[in-house]
């Protein structure tokens, strides 16, 4: 894929971390309409004692994603914002014995019109993100409901 | 820390999954009294974009400490298990700007005699497992709450 100037520059931040970069964690896609964008890892660099995909390297995926949508939304607003992590929900559903991929959007029930809205005027806004790993047969391998937190920088 | 053989096999066997080599995850400690197990992991190699450990990395040594101490119980019952992680729950409290480190023990309300007895009648148990990373003025950064399920082979 190619990744337009945005998601170089985001592809490149994650890579920044030695822990992704180990786990060779990179941005496959971003549709905009949809409002998602996936990551992908090989099983290769990410594989357990089970020679399966570790939980660790899943949730760390998940998590990115979910932030890189998170960040990408501040980018829209034109708002330089930190973007953490402050809790979230894991079920490992299946096991995965293929490369990893994991697509966050907004979870159910959110919207961004709230979190825009507090960013703008409090420079601090919370919200929810769902991301998923799917299986290569169409089923799902570990699903992640987290919040994030951005606050605007200066 | 000199680690028994038990200890040592456990550190091995983290140690031949690539993702936990490139975290640099070990055993700190184990203490059979208060049943608990402790790993940690340098700041250096899981650092974020932040300055602190990044939250893939305290999940997974989160997630591990867990694992290992349910591996242990299986080891102590005599029973060859796989052990596997089902769902979790994290909350990131503070940053961590110093080494990981991260302590799992039976979950409040849990007990292991429920889960000795299925594991034994059959071949089948899960238990709730409780871990933190401290921070090194005494708070917590980041707890982990997680089901685990133990499956006897053969």
């Amino acid at each position: 894929m190619q990744l337009d100037d945005e998601l170089r520059a985001l592809d490149a931040h994650y890579r920044s971390m030695p822990p992704v970069a180990a786990m060779d964690i990179a941005i496959a896609g971003r549709d905009v309409e949809a409002d998602t964008l996936t990551l992908r890892a090989p099983l290769a660099l990410n594989v357990n004692d089970k020679a399966c995909a570790f939980g660790g390297s899943l949730v760390s995926l998940l998590t990115l994603a979910g932030w890189g949508l998170v960040t990408l939304r501040c980018h829209r607003l034109g708002i330089d914002a930190d973007v953490f992590v402050a809790d979230s929900e894991i079920r490992y559903l299946a096991p995965l014995y293929a490369d990893l991929r994991a697509t966050a959007a907004l979870a159910d029930g959110s919207g961004w019109a709230p979190f825009d809205q507090a960013l703008r005027s409090r420079g601090r806004a919370r919200v929810r993100i769902a991301a998923s790993v799917p299986l290569p047969d169409g089923g799902i391998a570990t699903t992640l409901r987290a919040g994030y937190a951005a606050i605007a920088r200066g």
